[in-house]
């Protein structure tokens, strides 16, 4: 990904502000996802809650990303997060305008320059074609496709969409080949992320398939076998 | 403070998103303030970086605040923080409103509202009396006034605007006696400090005097030494 | 109204940006409401959409103001509604607060000054007895409680919650006793405005039971009919 | 400009909220444009306050924009401009994603995509080539490149930075080469328009340096005077 090369697929895992990720819940499902990585190969990653990022990165040897960034160069700025004390967290990079945090255009842009200065990674995500044609004009790390209606829904957007998939990856690849696609929503079984990995993406973005599961880990290595 | 009573005066750091606060030092900066609490009986509490919360909590026995909170139970959000995550972190509340962080009037009052539930304290900033009085309404912990012209400016507010501090003290205990009544923008010395203590506040809010510090145990020092 | 006074009680009518209230429409609903005013002898006064202010206030006599204002001065912004444009357009004042568009405190104290200044008159909302008495701090011309779960259900406040509206008077009345209290959400007949005025009221705010009525000007002439 | 075909190259003009373009003065500023059009045959276009919107509207024949609204279709939103309703205002169309009115993409992708079912016409803002390539795969009517340090500066884009433009334009024509890309900031004579002209293109969008002038007749004049 980017100045931080990963193996793909991967499974990257958004914890949300879950009752069930925050805290120590939160570093026992970040050493699941290092756990499932270390037993099966597969690559994971982690999105801790905003105030466990620095604690989680301490913990965990896998990619681990903020949330959310703001644009801001480090300085006067009161309860917003900048990806120079994300990198001083020890985390990796960020995701950004996620539908439950979409992000202003020029803030994007700024986010995704800054971090390639910081060599930090950016997932971008996107809720149609369109936006995934625009936003991959910005060249972040990666592009996670998720369509809102699906997110939560236990429906796999693989399955209830496969065209917006199929559509992303190829106008993404279009602009800039070496952007990854990920796509997102809905998935959450070895089945899905098979057919998600049928339709030409290179991983998946996940949050209450596996935090809200009984057994996260599970839950993860299901997701895990479905990688071929 | 609230459910969470702490000894007053009190000198509450908010290290905001500054290089000299972010990661390591950050939680150099925490250990900082608690030793100028153990060496000088002043209490002391910390507002470190968002990302920073959970490890600096972890690593000491001072009051940390976060620097902002939304006022959503915990569920699915992405890049928010929700006070049941600042609890889970180990925090014991938080700043709201920051002349840098602006909030919605109904969110002050649901922010306040669930950290009482909760048992955190709520620190909320104004920029003048009228103010002031309106968020006194809303029954925080403690009230910040923080006249925006002067935060950074290195000109203490006690000296500046005395009246503002003096007014603002009235009208906050004559709505509800108990909410403790801070000060803060330009405080940077004990002398500062002195001066604002005897306008009626119970402490201050500080920020780029001391993270900006060339030493800033020595700035903490200083600071405290303008306690009685 | 403040400067601008007006004979309560009074019916505010928000016309919302309901298809129904757009463009030669809502110039039809200003019209009507002026009607029911000289056919009544009760103060009515109409918030036309934002793009719609000039025209309306130009075509009617009864008071118009804006759904929304920023704090700012005149300048260089865009896509803003300032306060002096407001004045220019010929309208009375300014909506503040809807549960539509919450602002910022320190948004809602300023604007509330600036129109002092120029001489406009802001109706404030708040969604319970906190709100309410926080923002009769700030000294608006009128305070219009209104419980976002009541907004557009049908069922009036005076009948769910008699207890908000009578404290939300009480607690206005003790702090500026001046401030005029309506209330809002759900009132749609004579009989809901009669029982929102004998729980202390002065007046109410209304939208979709008259901008969506088969017949606005009988609605309207229905609601009048509540007032003794 | 798409629906709305209109002849290049045009002016456009974004009176801002500036106390020289509010009310009947908005209205001699769109009427000034309309003479200026008809005595030099150069196409003008105006974005009046938005609380005039209607109004000027109803007086000129030259293609109107608000200055912003939002992707919402008409319903129950108080203090915010929907699309359904600039067009019942009599209104051609909208700017979009203003420096000083920044848009999350989504919005911008939602708000383009209902202005063509509403046959609108969209004018999108962007402050450098890839936030420009970026909006072009959402296929706005227009797209005009406003790097912000310039805007107000007096210093016209077409020198400071001719590549920008440059660039902006082939990026943006190898996208949708029915874009129209204009450029804006600084501009204020008509040898700024002549060299923009010949940076590749086809108009400007203006403020302050008509809206402030002592004669905007006579700066308009000048600007037209700039077209081949």
């Amino acid at each position: 990904m980017g100045s931080v090369k990963i193996k793909t697929p991967v499974i990257v895992l958004n914890v949300k502000a879950y009752r069930e990720s925050a805290g120590e819940r939160g570093v026992t499902l970040a050493k699941t996802c290092e756990e499932v990585t270390r037993e099966t190969g597969v690559t994971t990653a982690i999105c801790p809650q905003q105030v466990d990022l620095a604690l989680v990165a301490k913990k965990v040897k896998i990619p681990v990303l903020t949330q959310h960034a703001e644009p801001y160069a480090a300085g006067s700025y009161t309860g917003h997060v900048v990806l120079e004390s994300v990198k001083a967290a020890g985390a990796n990079g960020t995701l950004l305008n996620h539908s439950e945090h979409p992000m202003k255009i020029v803030d994007i842009d700024a986010v995704i320059r800054k971090a390639k200065e910081l060599e930090l990674m950016t997932i971008a995500c996107t809720n149609n074609t369109d936006v995934s044609t625009s936003i991959a004009a910005l060249h972040p790390t990666s592009i996670a496709i998720e369509p809102p209606a699906l997110i939560g829904s236990g429906i796999p957007v693989s399955k209830a969409d496969p065209d917006i998939v199929r559509n992303s990856v190829e106008a993404v690849k279009m602009i800039h080949d070496d952007i990854l696609v990920l796509c997102g929503a809905g998935i959450s079984t070895g089945s899905d992320i098979k057919a998600a990995l049928e339709l030409g993406v290179e991983g998946v973005l996940l949050a209450s398939g596996v935090v809200k599961a009984k057994d996260p880990k599970a839950a993860l290595l299901d997701l895990a076998s479905g990688v071929p």
